[in-house]
């Protein structure tokens, strides 16, 4: 068993040691906000969720003609809380805390920017979490299966509920790209310029890979019970190596050599289950990740995007219309999830309205949420 | 749960697929020996096994002068079954068939082969299954910590056993590589050829990682109990995704798209726990890991792997003797887990007596166990 450890709540962000610098100001103490929207979710693989919960944050001041609204859908494991604090001591700011404030990347000086917690998601938009009217219990297990389409329409009905019909821009790294290629392709109308970090037009084979086995680690553990476990009993030990497995493919190689070479764990004796600096990093993701995360919602989001593929539309030259948002599509040259070649199918497949930009860097994937000052010009400009 | 399966010793190779194609001729049917030598090993991070049992294959004829003899240390999973059939009805060869036989890479023509289980290992030879003769009972989790280093000193002695001095060569992939450098580097006087395939003078980090994680896996497992488990009866779903994890780095992100790229399994529901071919495969691939190996052997081996590191000494100018032996350092060119970088280091160590080859393949670290005529003419003229 690994260590001991309880299962709650914690407002940590997506991975849980990113260094996070930040070069403008901060947007302060912030608060989220819950609502329910009554209509029926009618779910692309069968299925209906008779309401949607959603749990957001927004950040800067919506303008008189609603035109300056910036969606920030979260990656895999991140949620509403993407800037600020919860309080003036609040030790952790929001995910993407660099990237989102006054003067930042995201300019909330003159950018309403949102985020939300994704549908699928743990951290209080509808999930595996949220009661099945039907027995009024938890899902659990019994979650439908959803799609990235179906996050993205979800999305846009909290967006009209908030008043705007035409969002400025989407803004997303990683699964979060992908959702906002998705706004490109199937609500064009609904977004004027989209960004995308360190995703590509699919889900790559060995991605999925990662994904599979992460999946395989949570079904293997015997308090998986087929989803239905209570909060604090479910499948934690799964869970934890899952995101281990998850960070691996995060960091390049070199940055495994940069941060940790091998280096062991002062005084670990080489029988100890935690001898390296590694190890222990890895462990310390995992447990940590166990604390804020929840496995159905794992499954669940895993398997949405795993399914996430545009390339035959793409190559059927069907994907995007040519009147339709302008895409900057954001690679990192060592990310190997989603490499440069991936990235490239996106402006591509964009033609004319399409920008590709490379950063240089030995972060690997999890670069999209380091700051980088090219970076942050690029995407200024583009969001002008 | 994974599917329901039993533990077995069933003599399949290192990877249960891999494609295998013989240009030679096959060594034959070949049978497997059993030797115990009864000297006590003093290992090097402290304790003592009181005698060595070996399981071992030779194939070819040892010459008069004794002179002939290759030894071919096994990867992390691999074993003594090299080459050959246990009967003409054996469905698998060895693992390492299509490189060894008449008119092959190792031309037991012209050679005297061994192949041996290694010390630490689960299929013949003194390991966490072994008997410990303080309890009568099988030493399981209480199996002490060895090194490559212990392998190797336990190699020479069967060697000598054999009746051999000095080693014609050693020919090693991944892990068998590591052992090949040992042989190299502090017993030099008793090998004159070193051939390493994949693999370079330390464990880099992000191998390290993933093997961190496997560990991680097993560990987790309930059914471990600190490593005291009956055969049948242990931690069978935390070694079946260890070796998942495994899998995910043994093949380069090209072969992966290659060998599956995005395809499903036949009438599979997106719900269902296996719906991809790639989750299909690893799946595979785990469980019929688990029914050939011992999840003590894999913590002790990966430990030993992952501690292995002679750049300090290559560094120093201190690890290969100036009249030591000749060294082929064979590297793949999409190798993730030792990539070219990392081979390079063994030549340059070399110096004089070293010589680097890169086999240009999408196929990854598993290049090692496939057939590549340029390859094969490499080693061949640098035995002769």
């Amino acid at each position: 068993m690994l260590a001991n450890r309880a299962r709650c709540g914690l407002a940590d962000g997506m991975t849980d040691d990113t260094p996070i610098a930040s070069p403008g100001r901060s947007v302060g103490v912030v608060k989220s906000h819950d609502v329910t929207l009554g209509v029926p979710l009618r779910l692309e693989l069968g299925g209906t969720l008779p309401s949607l919960e959603f749990r957001y944050e927004t950040y800067g001041v919506l303008n008189a003609t609603r035109s300056n609204a910036v969606l920030i859908p979260h990656a895999l494991s991140g949620d509403h809380h993407v800037a600020g604090k919860y309080s003036p001591e609040d030790a952790k700011p929001g995910w993407w805390d660099a990237f989102v404030g006054p003067g930042k990347m995201v300019d909330t000086d003159k950018f309403f920017v949102i985020g939300l917690n994704c549908l699928g998601g743990c951290r209080g938009s509808t999930g595996p979490l949220s009661n099945d009217p039907q027995t009024g219990k938890p899902y659990g297990g019994d979650f439908p299966e959803i799609t990235c389409g179906d996050i993205v329409v979800a999305q846009r009905r909290l967006v009209e509920h908030l008043g705007i019909k035409k969002l400025h821009a989407i803004v997303g790294g990683s699964k979060g790209g992908m959702q906002a290629l998705l706004w490109a392709a199937d609500h064009a109308e609904a977004v004027d310029r989209v960004v995308t970090l360190a995703c590509g037009l699919r889900q790559p084979p060995q991605a999925l890979a990662l994904n599979a086995i992460a999946r395989a680690s949570i079904l293997a553990d015997p308090r998986y019970r087929g989803g239905h476990y209570q909060t604090g009993e479910g499948p934690e030990d799964g869970l934890a190596v899952a995101r281990m497995v998850g960070h691996v493919s995060y960091l390049s190689p070199a940055a495994f050599e940069k941060k940790f070479a091998r280096e062991t764990v002062p005084g670990a004796q080489p029988s100890d289950p935690v001898y390296w600096q590694i190890e222990s990093y890895l462990r310390h993701q995992g447990d940590a990740f166990v604390r804020r995360f929840d496995a159905n919602t794992l499954i669940r989001i895993t398997r949405a995007v795993d399914r996430f593929d545009l390339t035959a539309r793409a190559k059927a030259g069907k994907l995007f219309k040519p009147d339709g948002p302008a895409i900057l599509a954001v690679a990192f040259s060592t990310d190997g999830l989603y490499p440069p070649s991936e990235v490239k199918a996106i402006a591509a497949a964009a033609g004319s309205r399409g920008t590709y930009f490379e950063v240089e860097t030995d972060a690997g994937h999890d670069a999209f949420l380091l700051s980088n000052e090219s970076l942050f010009a690029q995407v200024r400009g583009f969001l002008v």
